[in-house]
């Protein structure tokens, strides 16, 4: 016979897994009593761990031990109350208990047949998604329609595969048109387009894909509007370019701005271009009836994508894609060794989400989805969005009554961009000390020529003492600021 | 103040999380009780469900309940002894802890700032395994190393990223030779290249990245050697094509075959061609002394890829990589916005990992792997490799045994390629009987013109009592099917 090693078996499991859920726990209750960055220099964790995995088993015990005393002091605490950097990420204890079962489970899901509970799950709950946010029915997959939802890992994932589908779509077009040119001839020609605002994960997308990227400038809101698209597109057709496909952004990274679809799509659509937008942080906040109507025009697009790992109480990772035509994607993509074929795989009702992404392996996602959808309910999630709507405008008033500060862009959402007014060498003197004091944490972004601070609503338990705090805490350091460059001036 | 929607607080998640914790561990007491493959067709789930999401929450015992009632009845079971399908995915309860410790810290690692921890334990755990493997020390990080690796989500990622570098490099580098070539000159004559056995990811790395990508014939034991990639770079190279990337496979998914990179890398080195190494599966017994001369030849490559989540007990996702040269990968993909600098990102200590990948965010991935190499220690991980190649030979044996069976492929690690000695009909037959019957699971592979069967060692539990079940069944089925076959034919 061959002894199985046994690390752990279930009995220890229970207990162990047990005392891990107390642990994750009591990190929860005690969140906001730890530093939320961390005072760590780069290089800091090597010297702590051995040079080489260990020959023999260690115990659950000294692990334990060596998390509190190794990684903790190292993590950047994303969940803490005090936390306003980037943008939110989700975390929710329904969302946990799924990820639990989907870690148990343990199934791949790249077909139907590798699991059909996780295919079939997760086109339906993308279903139920899309009906949260009043998508129109043709991004449903319903039970047959053409169009239908993904989970991928990332909206620059999203980014990518529509643009690769675009690019698919696009050279057979012109090749079905002008026979005699090489795919290479098109590629040489084809450009995407995106905003000046857009998030880098776009241009990257072009660089992958090999094909050119364009700004498309934005206006004094960070808006981009219908005539600074064409204007772009008749310049580049005329000098022998082919416009394919444009990323259109609802809530840009830097400020939360929004994309005139309305204007945008219409033009896409005359000019053959594929659209695609990416709602990455602000698209949960559709659910709300209130803010719906930032999302109309999304009849135009050819695809959508938005992040309910970041604002919808789903863990990273779930970033929801849906498309109008699934063919577009599949036979972008579609290939299809024996091993990975099985009987039912040219029914219609079947869905093998290989196809759909770069990775062939997939985890069960949905299961992430479902739990947190049950067990909020729609109303209590609109109610985390609406909680952290009113949390940034409650800030936004703050530095509103300050006359030293101003407000840099539109508060539409959670984020709410702001500055001394006064240089760019001054706010980035503000930025590091208010990072430096590790009290609360920040990141900044440029709009236009200014340097500009974020202060993004994050964790699932902040309040209005915190948004409190926080204000107290940078109005304090800028009066430090402030006096001290008086005294150099001097 | 504005009320925060509990669907459930700390002491509920206390309750819940233990019982979801026994509901895994149950899960796995029972798993070689329940059927290994499911009994749904496509469409199952969506009557089985609502609509819609829930307006209003609904419980945790609710949710449960619907697990066992609508999910599990879909669930192929991968770590079901009788799951012989693919190749194995990993499951084991330190990786399990491991990932339950990760949601809860729920930190987005896409920069050394975004949580120093997640990004040096990543940085030495991949020093740790690539040791473990007796890596060159060129592929690791060190403390000043130029190397260094990486956890990507899946082998079809690394694939293509290192495509992707290895395009960017070479454009470069034959734009400072001829300057008036533009990228799209050069795009269209870039040909990269895998053994006509490697895995469909590495085509479709090439469809993404727009070059040209062919196949290099294989011997009668599937391997690629020098003479056949030498061949077809002589006719590339005359017809003006560039040839900038091959990948070795170790491993192969269709019958385990090796490429031999004694031969193959030195060619690579000398024509300029990047040299990626793909061992998805078979890099996890590179571990054991016995198992390591499989790699010799890695000191000739570029980057090696292979998936700990596949046979080292790390659970899904973990794709191991390493580059010999990291700014290879960082600057074929660099883009620097302003919210995701941080100040200490020009120090040589840090690693940005959102340059090394597709998607911008990441998971703490490495806690899964910290957690398993020390509470298996390597010799622990060892003994589990050793005993499903055991286990595999085992199952040639039983089949070398019968004369009306055939062995395909050289049986070395855990995967066994066989079939009825006959048509491919006949074992179509057999295959469709065997996966009717729900006993076992398997998918089958063609090597050249013959419809194969693969016997994968997958489960962590798996015995030598399942491997003799396994093989009486498939035995008294053949049976069966060749009576059949006798009665129609008379």
């Amino acid at each position: 016979m061959f002894p199985t090693p046994v690390s752990m078996d279930t009995t220890e499991f229970r207990k162990r897994g047990k005392e891990m859920v107390d642990y994750i726990a009591d990190y929860f209750e005690q969140l906001d009593k730890r530093q939320v960055y961390p005072d760590v220099e780069p290089g800091y964790l090597r010297p702590l761990i051995p040079d080489s995995a260990p020959q023999e088993p260690e115990s659950f015990e000294d692990v334990l031990k060596d998390v509190e005393r190794i990684i903790m002091p190292g993590v950047t605490h994303w969940h803490s109350p005090y936390f306003f950097a980037y943008f939110p990420t989700a975390s929710s204890f329904p969302a946990l208990l799924a990820d639990i079962l989907s870690g148990g489970i343990g199934c791949i899901g790249f077909s139907w047949a590798a699991s059909p509970a996780c295919t079939e799950l997760e086109t339906v709950m993308l279903d139920w998604l899309g009906k949260m946010i009043n998508l129109p029915e043709e991004f449903l997959a319903g039970k047959d329609g053409e169009g239908g939802g993904v989970i991928q890992g990332s909206a620059s994932e999203a980014t990518l595969v529509t643009l690769l589908a675009a690019r698919t779509k696009t050279i057979r077009r012109v090749q079905s048109e002008n026979p005699e040119l090489t795919d290479a001839d098109i590629m040489s020609k084809l450009v995407a387009y995106a905003s000046d605002q857009a998030h880098s994960s776009v241009e990257r997308a072009g660089l992958i894909g090999g094909v050119k990227i364009k700004n498309i400038p934005s206006d004094d809101k960070f808006t981009v509007h219908g005539s600074a698209l064409k204007k772009v597109l008749h310049d580049d057709r005329a000098a022998g370019l082919i416009p394919f496909f444009f990323c259109a952004t609802l809530g840009t990274t830097p400020c939360c701005s929004f994309d005139r679809l309305l204007e945008l799509g219409p033009i896409c659509n005359k000019e053959n271009i594929w659209m695609h937008i990416d709602a990455a942080y602000a698209g949960s906040a559709f659910i709300c009836p209130e803010f719906r109507h930032l999302l109309n025009g999304v009849e135009f697009a050819d695809s959508f994508n938005f992040n309910p790992h970041k604002w919808l109480l789903v863990n990273f990772d779930c970033s929801a894609m849906w498309v109008k035509k699934r063919s577009d994607l599949t036979s972008a993509f579609k290939l299809d060794p024996l091993y990975l074929q099985h009987c039912h795989q040219e029914s219609g009702l079947v869905t093998d989400y290989r196809h759909w992404q770069i990775p062939l392996g997939r985890r069960f996602r949905s299961l992430k989805m479902w739990f947190v959808f049950r067990m909020y309910g729609v109303k209590g999630l609109q109610e985390y969005i609406r909680k952290h709507v009113k949390l940034s405008h409650e800030f936004e008033n703050l530095v509103l009554q300050d006359k030293r500060f101003e407000i840099c862009a539109e508060v539409t959402l959670g984020l709410v961009c702001f500055r001394l007014k006064g240089s760019n060498e001054l706010n980035e003197a503000l930025l590091k000390s208010i990072n430096d004091a590790r009290k609360i944490h920040l990141v900044p972004c440029h709009l236009r020529e200014k340097f500009v601070l974020r202060f993004a609503i994050c964790s699932r338990t902040v309040e209005s003492v915190h948004i409190q705090f926080a204000w107290k805490h940078i109005s304090k350091l800028a009066t430090e600021l402030l006096k001290a460059q008086d005294k150099q001036q001097q």
